[in-house]
């Protein structure tokens, strides 16, 4: 299971009733973060989410609203008791920009592994996270990023006796092992005893770009897409292009196109008061979509 | 008259319901804030205040939880249209620390002035503020701050016409120049038309610091007091005194002995979760103590 937090639904600058865009993801008793602006701990607070368990930290790009809390944050880690390495990957020069930062927090009482983005797309394993990263069209570098969950086939006892495999084995061949046993010199695979492929969980976030190809190929069969929608309003369009943003029509066509289980916009400029008002006309297209306020929050399951 | 909103009471970290300390003064149309911990602008904004009047900056130290909160801030007031030159003031390395937070935030629309602080105490005149500094007692160094807004004696007619004061002198006079007739070969002073000294307004804030001498000479005649009181259960001394901070109870001595017009604590420990409870307590010895909230207000006014 995946549980979702949006913890912040802001982009540019936080509001007092808005905290900037960042997702927590929980993922049994360890929890990624993506994206880190200023407050973001307040935000963690208020959805009752303790900083300690965070193992992973993927900062999208080095605009200020998306890394300036990530020092806060890191402090409070460690008042927090977090003692375990924590990765934190981004863009290149992640390394560079967090030491700079941490001129005002030099001293932590946990180790921090870096991971730095070059390619245009790829996977990353870390722990129990398969993430992918791709890169987006923004005014700096900045990447998209996807977390999967794989599905174990399911085990088949029937399938099991039938091929008459040992019931020593059944346990290893379950979790991927395949397995050579002299004294019947046979060899055992875990499709000995398991079913068909099953269907994985994947959640894919991104924010600040223009609505570019690559979106489309790396959102394919989301359960949850959270996308950009900085803009509600018709009028801007020319702001979005300038500054490389997404409008929330953009975004929405995108939607359309890879018909997520269910679609997410954050990201909301401050000047859009009430995004949420955009909600009943845009769901006549997308009836998936949400439009989310601070601490919106899924658990995303296996489907039966 | 000094308008000074504490927009914040926290220390360490910012909790959902109180954003770290930090203190908003605004003097005609000007403002300058003491500290900028991570949220400030968040705070500022639900004061109801603009970050765009800032024009100094005063920073205590470079613990976290008092500068993580100025590069969203000065990006802000960069987005609410502020063009003029600002000053920031701190302890030595101001620009260097401020320099390297800048990673994330290299272009500003306007010029940044720094002041770097390197003597014991001092005086500092910035535009309309007169502002003294003076060092605390803290794990690293530390700046406490008062500002004075002196006030000028009363222009008075009768004595302007008993000493034959020519009219079109008045006006210079009661502005403090200096002033020599030549026609009739005489020399004009402010005191030939102008009363008593007057006492004007006085603002002393600090925070980290254990209760040294200092603080008692520059915090004395104060209108308004505003210091550290960490942690009010008694159990916390040896806290206080490892990491070098204020405990309620020593703030509250050192404010007997100089008998501010008013006081107010701040910088609560995290752990005190209703420091308001201690007050009721503590007035029996100060009865003009006061445990503010975020957003505690008042306009200090010259006294008739």
């Amino acid at each position: 299971m995946l549980d979702v937090t949006l913890l912040g639904t802001g982009g540019m600058m936080p509001l007092p009733n808005r905290h900037l865009t960042s997702l927590l993801v929980r993922l049994d008793g360890s929890s990624l973060l993506i994206d880190c602006g200023e407050g973001t701990q307040i935000a963690l607070a208020k959805a009752n989410l303790s900083p300690n368990p965070i193992d992973i930290i993927l900062i999208t790009h080095f605009h200020a609203d998306h890394i300036s809390g990530l020092i806060g944050l890191l402090l409070s880690m460690g008042n927090s008791d977090r003692r375990e390495k924590i990765t934190i990957v981004g863009p290149k020069d992640i390394e560079k920009v967090v030491s700079s930062l941490r001129i005002i927090a030099p001293q932590l009482p946990f180790k921090i592994e870096y991971i730095e983005l070059k390619n245009e797309k790829g996977i990353l394993n870390i722990g129990k996270y398969n993430i992918e990263y791709f890169k987006l069209k923004h005014k700096i570098t900045c990447y998209g990023y996807s977390i999967l969950v794989p599905r174990l086939p399911e085990f088949q006892l029937e399938k099991a006796k039938e091929n008459n495999i040992p019931l020593k084995y059944w346990n290893k061949l379950q979790h991927g092992e395949i397995i050579y046993d002299k004294e019947n010199e046979k060899t055992y695979k875990p499709s000995d005893v398991m079913g068909e492929e099953r269907e994985g969980l994947k959640l894919t976030y991104l924010t600040d770009t223009r609505p570019v190809k690559i979106i489309e190929e790396m959102a394919k069969n989301a359960n949850l897409f959270i996308c950009e929608g900085m803009y509600g309003e018709s009028d801007k369009d020319d702001n979005a292009k300038e500054y490389m943003h997404m409008t929330m029509k953009e975004a929405i066509k995108i939607g359309v196109k890879i018909n997520p289980k269910e679609m997410w916009l954050t990201h909301y400029s401050p000047s859009e008061m009430k995004p949420q008002k955009y909600l009943e006309e845009f769901r006549r297209t997308l009836p998936q979509l949400f439009i989310p306020k601070d601490g919106w929050h899924k658990e995303l399951k296996f489907e039966d």
